[in-house]
């Protein structure tokens, strides 16, 4: 894998400056790091993000198609995104518009195991479109649902699938949701679809008994999910057809303080990483607080998570990010230390004892 | 968990619509489906979302206070997000801006095994704030990333974070170089935190590795990861600090044409349920007959995944939109069957006999 693929970004931007932020996604999306700090002209050459091509789109919108590495995806699902947008997600300023998949992608991940033939072929449809409806509310009991089920299936719809709100709660857990509506459908050619959660071995539980109920088709929302997750399982289930559920999608909206200083702290996080103020993100300071308070304020009695202020930091900002997040932080400070090539250590050393000599007022 | 939890979100819209609008959220995040439609009325009372307040946050803003019923989460960290903003959060005029975490959640989640002190006391640092940096570029060989996190060391720095964007590539394998970055660091109180990338396995297999090259701190990025496989990992690895990395904040940016109709059927998704036009959300009709012709559309040799546009689609619409998919689709009706309610077997019917009858233009 040593090609490139294409990604597009629409980014607002004014035709004077978006040269400049082309460039600087080309280099968030790749290695990260100023590239006059990269004395390796094979990466420089092999690895780099180059801008292929700007394109004015009028109203200060321009699309930006940056060759990306394929070398950089490493047969990973997650990582896939994590290098399309990873970072550039948290730009106001970009979205993601589209990416052109290269062969030896298209061969890591290899597409729909069945598609469209294959759910067809699974209730005898051709030459017309398929159905779908869903079991719902949540809070129905596995009786209740399997009866809906049975309705629906005398309606005559193809495939009937749980309400992606179901997933292994008390009122319904998942084994017996499924025993019970896998029972009403047996027999008929409609197709019970339930929905997975949970990590991946609840998943791939999830998976084998729906299977010894004779079940063929599965929801999976992959955003819930993670790539690598849904990556894994279309693996594993080979027989098995996925129906993708979109939600999620628009996790951009979670206001950072929220998802990364609170949400990301409730699941487990001794530290958290965000993109401070004044650097190469957006956040302002107000949101940074919020962030750092929700990271190790008190929140019932949860152990505080350490906020990391990082993104473009460099040694001048020291005291004043100290002054402005007070001791209990780990500030992160990656290209700007590199860019000191030879001179890295003293400047890693300068870095460390300012800090350790910073007096908090 | 029979409780209920407050998210607030803010809402873009009109003093004369934000009743409205705000109860639409209450029940998109829980039932999602007419409430007229629910003869159950232990459901009504405590699975479906209540609006506790809107305040007027002034320049068409509102903030909009919802309870949400804590059983709906099943102790999953998927489902959290999923109840939280799964479907709302591809609505353009909402963003999720709080959560309160009540104790029940907090006890199932758990929070941080070691957190900021835990920190502290891996690096011997009391009393000042800590310091990190990063291993970059990726494409460096472990023996160049080895000795780079050696002259971090020499500078003194707490932490040294793999960059977010080294995985498990073939320049730099995962264990290849946690050996040789670890093994620059032995001995000395720096601590070298490696980025986990793949599947649960692939991480699982990763931290054994880690431990016993000594390593006791980790990155993540949930968002990539997903939230039940950081869940996941944080329960089996105790003993272990997790960083986590913003990576992949601002999805809801990439376009979803992109995110649904591409992306997932190149990680398997035989069928791809996106919101269409008209429905409950804004996808224009452009969007959404880009997003089905990437699901279903030439991809190099990948089989087509079926596209199934859903959300707030109701039996009058059938005609319409299957001249506008054609027949290489899926329709998914919920809520409108179930609101047939005695009704629900014939309208099914309805649904399905004029899905087979119906004439392409």
């Amino acid at each position: 894998m040593n090609g490139r693929f294409f990604a597009t970004y629409h980014v607002r931007a004014d035709s004077g400056t978006i040269a400049a932020r082309a460039q600087a996604i080309a280099v968030e999306q790749s290695v990260e790091m100023p590239l006059e700090a990269i004395d390796t002209p094979e990466i420089l050459r092999d690895i780099v993000g180059e801008v292929a091509d700007i394109a004015d789109l009028g109203a200060d919108v321009f699309a930006v198609r940056i060759a990306l590495a394929t070398a950089t995806i490493g047969r990973d699902g997650a990582q896939l995104l994590n290098m399309l947008f990873g970072n550039t997600s948290l730009h106001d300023d970009v979205t993601l518009a589209d990416v052109e998949i290269p062969p030896e992608l298209a061969a890591v991940f290899g597409g729909p195991n069945h598609g469209t033939a294959g759910l067809r072929r699974r209730v005898v449809a051709e030459g017309r479109a398929l159905t779908c409806s869903a079991l719902k509310p949540q809070g129905l009991s596995p009786e209740r649902l399997a009866a809906l089920a049975s309705r629906f299936a005398d309606g005559g719809v193809d495939f009937i699938k749980d309400d992606h709100g179901l997933a292994n709660q008390a009122y319904s857990p998942f084994a017996d949701r499924v025993r019970a509506c896998a029972g009403a459908l047996r027999g008929r050619t409609t197709r019970y679809v339930p929905s997975l959660s949970g990590s991946l071995d609840a998943m791939r539980a999830q998976l084998m008994l729906a299977r010894q109920e004779g079940i063929d088709t599965v929801l999976i929302a992959p955003l819930l999910a993670g790539f690598s997750t849904f990556q894994a399982l279309v693996a594993g289930f080979p027989d098995t057809a996925f129906m993708a559920h979109p939600s999620f999608g628009g996790a951009a909206r979670v206001a950072p303080d929220l998802l990364i200083g609170k949400l990301f702290r409730l699941l487990g996080a001794d530290a958290v990483i965000f993109p401070t103020h004044g650097g190469r993100f957006g956040c302002t300071p107000d949101t940074c607080l919020r962030l750092a308070a929700a990271a190790r304020g008190k929140l019932l009695d949860l152990r505080p998570a350490l906020p990391v202020p990082a993104g473009g930091m460099a040694l001048a900002r020291v005291t004043e990010l100290l002054d402005f997040y007070g001791s209990d932080t780990m500030l992160l400070i990656g290209g700007s230390l590199l860019a000191a090539r030879e001179r890295l250590t003293a400047e890693t050393a300068a870095f460390t004892s300012r800090v350790a000599a910073h007096r908090y007022r």
